[in-house]
């Protein structure tokens, strides 16, 4: 079996070479996915120039094409963001909207979409609040592209209410439940992309819509 | 290979034998999964006695154990929630909170929770509006418990802005993008239950939580 | 001017007597009401039969329309809830689902609900994570009713990442953050209710709904 | 007393002159305010240079600033967007964490942050689902900046499930509950921004913080 790969796309606010919080819980999950084999690469979105939009290439001088070739060529793909006022950040929803543009790219042989049949994962962090509704919305967002979704491939760390030190500050390195969680995504994802490789969904897009179709009419007569 | 077992939760308000636009929808959904060769079982919440309370068992008249042992023997499940306010209806949530308890009976052959390596599903219907935010939450919260959540497996219905007629009285079994997400839920759940019925997932929550304490330790040391 | 009346419905899953966090924050909150002058009920909702449904009085021994009374006659409402599994707790939900029924309700010499001009807060507590989400879908949901939503009316408590003491265990009560919440909460609902007591907003949803409909044949011609 | 001033930000993705179907409902609900005798303003935010980040001003042609002084002269704001899978779109969500900085901005004279006290709507369209969680997320974020959110000022449009016209080719401008969701934010926000005008809320944060540093230390001894 080739080897796992694992894109990561590091959704901070803060372009390189600032420190990001969200970006070290990340190489921690990474580095359980280093040990189990994978290869891995992280891409922080913002040190690209990608332009708000629904298109897989909005030309002139856009860079997202690049991002969605590599997120094209992986296994297992991670969405890692901060929190921002109880829902992910703003780069993460930009890259699930750049990703629109999928929808509209059927691979006319297999029928399904570029990234149906990867695996899903997210990582989360935020200095109090909010990880469920980012990593639920992110994850939900993901299936619909065709990706996977394994248990328990959340893997986040917040802080008590309000304002507070963010996770390199705080320790967040120290917290069970996220190091619990770190290895769980790296596990489970694993294990999934390992899977999947060998068994591919068959789904068809193109004859699901058809049979739709005529379930529709049906229900019209 | 043994057949493969559905067992959905009907989270309508309304008690029987009063008319469900969820089940309705429901039923659709379950129609393709019996031509896949599942076995289905439908269950309408509100007509069991299911306090509210975050245990399997609460004993005096508590009939959740009935329904969670169904849940344990079946090989896909599906939530079925009406939306209320933009969100899951109230017996969707106490149905998640009921779950709860799974969490504190771990396999010990397993090292798992009752429900890890299932599939997961949602139906949704409501006459407006939340059917993203009720899908997303219900199959995040199932992939804690230890679901599999494949793509595409969130078959919902919405009418436009505003008070209207649901499902049944506007003809929702003529909708196009409906009736395509009832055959990606039915064939992309049953092609997953196959697939892990055949290879389970590995994971061991007990030994996980033993690495991430070495993990926290390392950290702190 | 007339004592300004809160009444604050705690929704937690457990009946009386059992210890409630929520409880404990809301009464926290409700001091510094009463230190403003207000007067003070607390409804635990679940001590009460109040049946799952979306009208104001379904009959049959249902005590929600006591507690609707109660609502009626209160210059502030306050939700409290517990979080479970990032959102709102289903005794809230199911609250939010009876309160469909003042929609039928409007009063023929105002041309309102019920509900519309009262002021509204939240007190939600959790031991992790889902305060924003609760909060932001409980006051949007009463905005609908007709309440107002003065600036930082929600006073939370939650912990950090993953399972962990609950806010009376954990000392929430020496959470600053929490604190500051709860007077803001206390402080703002108060200034607005002796404002829209005296100065009520004079919206006709009747009229409102009349203008709506030539608005539409207009665009419509 | 002085007129009223909205500021309305159109966080569409598309720059000018793209048509926006979230502005074409913004212009219905600003013709109400205008009526009732507003001076009203559209900032359509991608025609500007508005890094992400959270501080008001990030410098080198950061024209954010020019934004939030617009914002901080208004007595109502308006967020309209539109849903981007099921959540409010990306430059709405980068509008949010800009305003960020205003925490850091508060008035020594009032101890109030720059926007606390106007009055909040949200203008929201979407082709088919999602309009409550995008509006419920915002009008609770700017609750927090210090904004009142007044009954029904959450004016929205969506079609039903799954792809399909957006909001001017399926002449949304006819749609009933939608023109009567543009009546009631222009007449409940007017309303409350005279109300606040002539009654501004006297909350002071400073001593608020103060009064909490006190509770958390009594409830410590």
């Amino acid at each position: 079996m080739s080897t796992i790969k694992v894109v990561a796309l590091n959704c901070t606010l803060k372009a390189s070479p600032a420190e990001s919080n969200t970006g070290a819980l990340l190489e921690n999950v990474l580095g359980h996915l280093v040990d189990l084999g994978a290869e891995t690469e992280v891409i922080r979105v913002v040190d690209y120039n990608v332009p708000f939009g629904i298109e897989s290439d909005l030309g002139d001088g856009d860079e997202w094409p690049k991002i969605l070739e590599k997120m094209t060529e992986a296994d297992i793909i991670i969405i890692a963001t901060p929190i921002w006022f109880g829902v992910r950040g703003s780069v993460a929803q930009l890259v699930i909207e750049r990703l629109d543009g999928t929808y509209r790219q059927i691979n006319p042989e297999t029928g399904q979409f570029p990234l149906y049949g990867k695996v899903a994962g997210v990582v989360v962090t935020g200095n109090e609040d909010g990880a469920h509704d980012a990593s639920a919305t992110t994850l939900y967002n993901l299936s619909h592209f065709g990706l996977v979704v394994p248990p328990n491939v959340d893997c986040y760390w917040v802080g008590d209410a309000g304002p507070g030190a963010s996770y390199i500050e705080a320790g967040g390195d120290r917290h069970l439940y996220t190091n619990r969680g770190a290895r769980l995504l790296a596990e489970n994802t694993y294990f999934m992309a390992e899977l999947l490789a060998a068994n591919p969904i068959p789904t068809n897009l193109v004859e699901v819509q058809a049979k739709a179709m005529a379930d529709s009419s049906r229900a019209d007569a």
